[in-house]
């Protein structure tokens, strides 16, 4: 099946989903983006990841392509043509282009933002053969820009993070800053000693996760103990186990990190409980 | 006039340049660039900017997308067509696309690159209003990624530098990174205090100026005391002249830092002197 995308103002078939040469979001990463996650044909947290694109655009002076409401209207609409039972939904707003390059931003009375969401087909999105696996990860150096709280398209050095963990015969990178670690290369890290749940707390420094806020107000209504901090890595391998969350896998277990064994080696009950907590309700208040 | 641009093996009108909502170079500013001058119809330093692609491709294991040679066939020919007399040749490099959206880089057995050129008419390049007149700049914190040397599009931080700039009545800011300049937002860094030129070495930390490669040669060759080293603003703002090189703007003097006047607040005469120098070279040596 063509995938059917909406690319500003027109739902086209893939094939056909093209953008100037000129938009800022080619020539300069000058874009920021959202995944929402699909279950049961419905959106999950879509209020979330669309206040989080409200700040990204805000934040880069970066105009709104259009209201909140087309936004949804379009991502259910791409849902249901595409026949997305589980998978994502994935938009991207650009400053678009004057029709040259420049540094210098282009009028936004005159420059439309671009706009494009395309969906991800992904069966077995909720019951994933990854998670009850769980996660292998290495650490590696966090070499990326300052405000990773802004979700910009400059993914270049996660991708390459994720091509380390592959060679490494991992599955993703932690990234270490100073000494400590901010986040996955496209998750939120955490770990779990002696019953308490810790991780890094919100800055320009890490995403500020949509997933990460639900879970951690799940799991302070299960009366788990959070601990916002910075933390080492080293800190990390000798948990009773780890996770990540991210809005494309959830709560997703680790099992190793730098090739030392967590616990048993198996994901952590705490990471398997919290996945179900978050699934139960991401499905029951899906739109 | 309507330009010809290139956009994978084909010449089309701008208006019809489109790449692939997929490609990597627009999803995740997977992609690098260069800027090639034109001088009296003819290519300023190609050979400079093709060996340092040859190189930001083999840092990010991304496949050439044609030969040297094909390459200089290919600006020659936008030249020609677009009549460039004085101007810019942009070409960019992206991963490509297998048609969707990963972190983890596509098979580059079945994934090609794609390679997009265009021309930006520039007259009165060389006789610059703006150098006779020196650029006024501003200092701010350089958050950009850490492989500065890899000529990538993730240009927002310096895009947004500019704005910064042009906020505070500039023309353009030099980056600051643990209380040492690193570079402007698109161009090397210079200061001269007592006829001796100080620029900061070459790392990861800043880009491989083809533009600092030949001036420095040619400031050498002119028998001018250099010094790389690492420097402050405060030095630079006490200095009796300062400029940057770019490949789009050849030898900028600079006339003001963060509102301190240099010299008697117009173009320093070392800088307009290496200006002349390079430019001579460079129209003698175009190809």
């Amino acid at each position: 099946m063509t995938r059917t995308v909406f690319v500003n103002g027109e739902y086209l078939p893939e094939t056909e989903a093209k953008i100037s040469i000129f938009d800022r979001g080619f020539l300069m990463a000058d874009a920021v983006y959202e995944v929402t996650s699909v279950l049961g044909g419905k959106l999950v947290d879509f209020e979330g990841h669309a206040v989080r694109l409200e700040r990204s655009l805000k934040e880069l002076d970066m105009k709104a392509p259009c209201t909140k409401e087309e936004l949804l209207e379009i991502h259910r609409k791409l849902v249901e043509v595409n026949e997305i039972d589980e998978g994502l939904v994935y938009l991207q707003v650009s400053r678009g282009s004057d029709g040259d390059r420049d540094f210098v931003f282009p009028d936004p009375e005159t420059t439309e933002p671009s706009l494009v969401l395309f969906t991800q087909n992904k069966p077995g999105l909720a019951d994933s053969p990854a998670a009850k696996k769980g996660a292998k990860i290495i650490s590696i150096e966090d070499i990326r820009w300052g405000r990773r709280d802004i979700k910009t398209t400059q993914l270049l050095y996660p991708s390459m993070g994720k091509m380390m963990a592959k060679a490494a015969g991992a599955d993703d990178a932690w990234m270490i800053e100073d000494g400590h670690v901010t986040e996955g290369t496209s998750n939120n890290a955490y770990f779990v000693k002696d019953g308490k749940i810790v991780t890094r707390p919100l800055s320009n420094d890490i995403l500020h996760g949509i997933t990460r806020k639900a879970v951690l107000r799940l799991a302070e209504e299960a009366q788990m103990q959070i601990e916002e901090r910075l933390f080492t890595i080293d800190e990390a391998k000798e948990a009773d186990e780890a996770f990540t969350t991210s809005a494309s896998a959830f709560v997703m277990p680790v099992v190793e990190i730098d090739g030392v064994a967590l616990g048993d080696g198996t994901p952590g009950a705490l990471a398997k409980r919290l996945r179900e907590i978050y699934l139960d309700e991401a499905r029951a208040k899906a739109i």
